[in-house]
């Protein structure tokens, strides 16, 4: 018999699981350790339990429900609760409410599996806190020990005081990776966050290649002064060598890697007042590509095109590295099980790229892992107008739901 | 017998007033109304006092050091004690502080003159609360009630709660302009806020014009999305298109408006974060030009071109005027006394336009005004770095006192 999620329950918990952190526009606001997500923690953990399955947290607050087995290696699946500020519903939750749903339908279903079975979600995967996927960092062992310790985030107050009243600490979350089970594979539901689904009118998307991601905190430092006694052609205005960097590298990346991406999307200049000449402009760089080469490839003609714009314009340039990912290529085994049972359910779907990062290109650093995407209305995440069609999701979930019975077999 | 300053007495009252809002670096943070403001204008109300001169505070919170006269026009001499953020010690007060020590020679010497003289601080010169220049506009009768009514602070809490538990209410400054004296002329000795002075290497500038300027506060938007997952050819980048504009503004201005000045010194890109693809770019543009049609051809260049830009790159442009002043002319009756008394003193000078704007170019709203400029040390100025030279200090207020002596016989 084939058995099928229950797509009702599913959507009655993603609609409670938004209510945490909901502001007036629709949009959710959850960081995690947060209050809003500290509510939610204490909701996941009351559907994990009534679920019948055991309930689980490790020192960094990735929580767990796991069900089966008497030891063995863990097939697992989940994604995260954690939102950026003013995000969607969906982003995270949907992977982490369809694991749940999974193993629920598994479970009351009496349906065969000899291996153990976990449903997740891992702390602070938007970066809120020390960078992008601590939570799955701390249970693969990939943690950068420096950066925690020194604990600057990105919502302004030091990690320390956001750990105050939650049952973490540093240490804790660096002794994550000591009681992490062994995996078996590791599989993530998520919405695409791109059109490709939407406008390919596929309601399944099969991840072939997560992309690999550089990120940088660049500056550009000239001399300030003021607007209304510096001769244009003394200046050395920060902020217009940063829009001239901007144009080229965008020019050049579109034009010569093509397919790569590139971003700025956070710009801070300084002293930032009208009558003030920006003596400096600070500014995020990412570049992504799926291809590791073509990544080193921007590597080796962005940054020399920066130090270019600033010799050009008598400014100096730097930066440092804030975050870097490698591309993973999802494990032909785990790839072709999700092809698979998409034929036998007769959803149609395509291979597609991942462009955005997930837990699950941190998790392969311990073992095979696979992504099944679903669409999301016109392409739009990390915003209150973040929106799916619940069929979709019926089927992503079913997916996943005969993707664990065949790996955890 | 010729009549000298007490540079000594100028410098202790510099030195005292510049540690009302001093931080560790040794800048100086007093917008007006702020706590350190208020307690330097009790100072300054001590030693007009001290002085024997008539205290005056009117309804826009402007001070007031009198002496002598029995009615008829007031020559006045000021500038204003209040700073940006992180400012210098010499920026406004080195203008207040000369003309107080001017008032205070002619009554200890009893130095003849038959007309009233006022030494005077205006409020909010630098614009921290409603626009540049709220003490002279309230003074001169050319404040924007609606936008004080309004009450939108550049510092943040609304204006209403930055009167409380001061002596004024957005009533007693818009009745300001009502108790104001007729003047005979204004004149302000100022920091060059430039390298003129220094390169021409003259202690003393005679302002010959003041530019106007044009402040708006602007917008490109486009679209926000993943920046993972949207192509580089399909985005809508709001911010490229802010870099697209200020390199092409900047080009063209320099090009061909020659002497004008451009700058986008305040920059906003939203949603602001590492993965999103800026969806809006919020901007200061400022530009200035001592020549009145040249002003106004600026502003019919300037929008179009940024409209033209935002047409190419799929974004939409909009803007509002957050202040604009008129390019002001010295009267020649004032610069010609400024020129003289420096040529009887033997100071060098050269005559330049003032590209920072000034109460003075309020106060020709009413009176005839005239400008005397003293180096500032690497053109420094709105910055801890901000220095003069005393010996330039002693020659500019002895221009001033003689100007002050001969407009008031």
């Amino acid at each position: 018999m084939d058995s099928r999620i229950n797509l009702n329950r599913l959507r009655e918990d993603l609609e409670a699981l938004s209510q945490f952190g909901r502001n007036a526009e629709g949009g959710v606001t959850r960081p995690s350790f947060s209050r809003a997500d500290l509510e939610a923690r204490r909701w996941l953990k009351g559907r994990i339990e009534s679920a019948g399955l055991a309930y689980r947290q490790d020192g960094a607050g990735n929580i767990f429900g796991r069900m089966g087995g008497n030891g063995g290696k863990v097939v697992m699946a989940g994604s995260h609760i954690d939102t950026v500020v003013n995000g969607g519903r969906f982003d995270g939750s949907v992977g982490v409410l369809a694991a749940l749903e999974c193993l629920r339908t598994i479970k009351e279903r009496g349906l065969a599996v000899s291996k153990p079975l976990e449903a997740a979600a891992f702390t602070d995967e938007e970066g809120n806190l020390i960078g992008d996927f601590l939570g799955s960092r701390a249970f693969s062992g990939r943690l950068n020990e420096d950066d925690l310790r020194r604990g600057d985030t990105q919502l302004g107050p030091p990690l320390k005081e956001i750990l105050v009243g939650t049952d973490f600490t540093i240490e804790s979350i660096l002794r994550a990776r000591e009681k992490a089970p062994a995996l078996e594979a590791y599989l993530e539901l998520h919405i695409e966050q791109g059109e490709t689904l939407e406008t390919e009118e596929v309601p399944i998307g099969v991840v072939e290649v997560i992309a690999g991601k550089h990120y940088r905190w660049c500056s550009f430092s000239g001399k300030t002064g003021h607007a209304g006694t510096v001769p244009l052609e003394l200046r050395r205005d920060a902020f217009l060598g940063l829009a001239d960097f901007a144009l080229r590298a965008t020019r050049l990346v579109a034009t010569e890697y093509y397919g790569s991406m590139i971003t700025i999307g956070r710009v801070c200049v300084l002293p930032g007042t009208f009558s003030n000449i920006p003596g400096r402009a600070d500014f995020s760089l990412e570049f992504r590509n799926a291809d590791k080469n073509d990544l080193r490839d921007l590597e080796k003609v962005l940054f020399p095109l920066a130090e270019e714009v600033a010799a050009t314009r008598g400014l100096t340039f730097s930066s440092k590295i804030v975050d870097q990912t490698e591309p993973v290529v999802i494990p032909a085994r785990i790839f072709g099980v999700i092809k698979a049972e998409c034929e036998k359910l007769g959803y149609p779907y395509i291979a597609l790229p991942s462009g955005p990062g997930h837990d699950a290109q941190i998790l392969a650093f311990v073992t095979d892992v696979g992504m099944i995407f679903i669409p999301c209305l016109d392409g739009v995440s990390h915003s209150s107008q973040e929106m799916i069609r619940w069929d979709d999701l019926e089927k992503g979930a079913n997916v996943l739901l005969q993707v664990l019975l065949r790996l955890a077999k």
